[in-house]
């Protein structure tokens, strides 16, 4: 019994010495290939001092998109939210009776919805100012805290704050361990992820990048607010996500993260790879209808860029041994 | 000898678990005082998890004004750098003939240009306009870089890059080794600190606030670039401060510290305040003549404001014993 104590004590300190970067794996919700390798050996080589790749902490920057590449996007989250707040707000908002698209929402057409959405959206940017600005911030986030409560994925029946993909979790995590700098970039509303960006990713507001609209410093009743105006500034998706992380961040990443469905990350990931240091981007391909979603993209555009740019298409069907924690 | 070194071993310890809290001073250039105090009382009362002002690391968010509050604003730096962009690129501009506000820029005709400064800054906005945009962010910081250079104070005579306050580096450096998350909250360009606040305080480009204009992404000769535009979204100062801070980190401070000139840090002292957390905030008055300048505020807004609302004022006269590295 001694000598196997002895024989544990000293195993120990091997594990410690050793575990971190030999021992354990890092991505275990990845399967062994080619994505998973890219990663880890682009990971090694950029925090290893002796390597031509090395990249100094200040510089490790990556960013990464947020819908159907964090978490599912089937369906768009923060429209849930919005068209659950029409439903809330409809009986205190006479008005919305003689607006079709309004009416549309509470009467789930989804044909008429989509069919706005084709023409350019004017009818849900209406929506969206009605139910996401003309409040403080910490009034909206509140509200969006509120619908993450209750609200229930339908597929899967669990909260959304629960849909996140671990693969990618890990990813974060993985990066944060390596000294990056882990931002979001969401084609989605800025204030909507930082309500629950910490909570579900361990990111904290500063490092969250989304669109936004003109806001005003009030004094109201006392107490000062940043108040959440209907002007649109920035539509981070596409050209603009570049524009957004250089309002956020200021820098070129060295690693980006987009997915397959509108083409929404191209411009990301060709601006992450123009940074003059070593560099690597992702582009996650929805590819599993049994355990996720399969959708493409009209145009192909996104896996085109890929394979011209040699971006890593991530199959969720083949890279990923788990998606969701609740599997 | 051997008693000796075994004191001395023996203190070791005790150095080591007790020097970084009672023993060294965390703020040398500080004098004994009021503000001292007020300032290590707070930090250490906010990181004691027994207090009941314990705040977690996570909402440990400072704001630092920078002209004035952080580095010497007799000249403005900007303005400085802009007058001489005007300079170098007056040859190849032949219409600036015909602007009366290059003009007076040329000929130094500082009547004119406080006039129209006074009248709303027409002219300057198109100065900074001509100067400051219609170039990609890498361009423009090249040009910031080449500035800090070769460029000297008139007072110093040392480069722009030294007149910071020895004081407040202190305090930043302080800060950051009780976990809090420090941010420039200036009301010049936020590329323009970038280019140089990760040199001059140590605090990288995404925690840089300033004001900002309107960007694009474009594709130049196969070079994925971040234009800057001439039209303005923020100027970040007075109520524009609790805007930028809402962008740029989504979250109120604890800890902000401002300066008086133009009441420029009111607001965001305002909002640092309004955090149901505990917060501190500082407004540094030009007190000195002798080591640096002596000037007020037309109104006397800022010292009002920091009177009625219990904010520490720090005299750089009394409350900083050395001012710059190079006294």
């Amino acid at each position: 019994m001694k000598i196997k104590l002895f024989l544990i004590f000293l195993f120990i300190p091997f594990v410690f010495i050793f575990g971190k970067n030999n021992l354990s794996d890092p991505l275990p919700a990845w399967n062994e290939g080619k994505t998973k390798s890219a990663i880890i050996d682009f990971v090694k080589s950029v925090t290893d001092k002796s390597s031509p790749m090395y990249v100094k902490p200040y510089d490790r920057i990556a960013t990464f998109d947020n819908d159907g590449t964090l978490w599912c996007e089937q369906p768009t989250i923060q429209l849930v939210y919005t068209f659950a707040r029409v439903k809330e707000m409809y009986p205190s908002h006479p008005e919305w009776k003689n607006e079709k698209i309004f009416q549309a929402i509470m009467d789930g057409d989804k044909a008429y919805i989509e069919e706005d959405y084709a023409a350019g959206g004017k009818g849900l940017m209406q929506v969206l100012e009605a139910t996401n600005t003309g409040m403080t911030v910490e009034t909206f986030q509140n509200e969006v805290l509120n619908f993450f409560k209750t609200a229930e994925h339908p597929k899967y029946k669990v909260s959304y704050t629960k849909v996140y993909y671990v693969p990618m979790l890990e990813l974060i995590n993985y990066l944060k361990e390596n000294e990056f700098e882990v931002f979001i970039c969401s084609g989605g509303g800025m204030d909507f992820m930082r309500a629950v960006s910490d909570e579900i990713y361990g990111i904290p507001t500063q490092n969250v990048i989304g669109s936004f609209g003109k806001s005003e410093f009030e004094i109201k009743d006392g107490t000062p607010e940043v108040v959440k105006m209907p002007e649109l500034i920035l539509i981070n998706d596409k050209a603009g996500k570049p524009v957004g992380i250089d309002y956020i961040i200021g820098r070129k990443p060295i690693f980006s993260a987009g997915n397959v469905r509108t083409g929404g990350d191209i411009a990301m990931n060709t601006y992450c790879q123009s940074n003059k240091l070593p560099s690597i981007q992702l582009m996650v391909n929805h590819d599993d209808p049994v355990r996720e979603f399969e959708y493409g993209e009209k145009g192909n555009e996104s896996l085109d860029a890929s394979a011209k740019n040699g971006w890593n298409v991530v199959s969720m069907k083949n890279d990923w041994k788990k998606i969701f924690e609740f599997e």
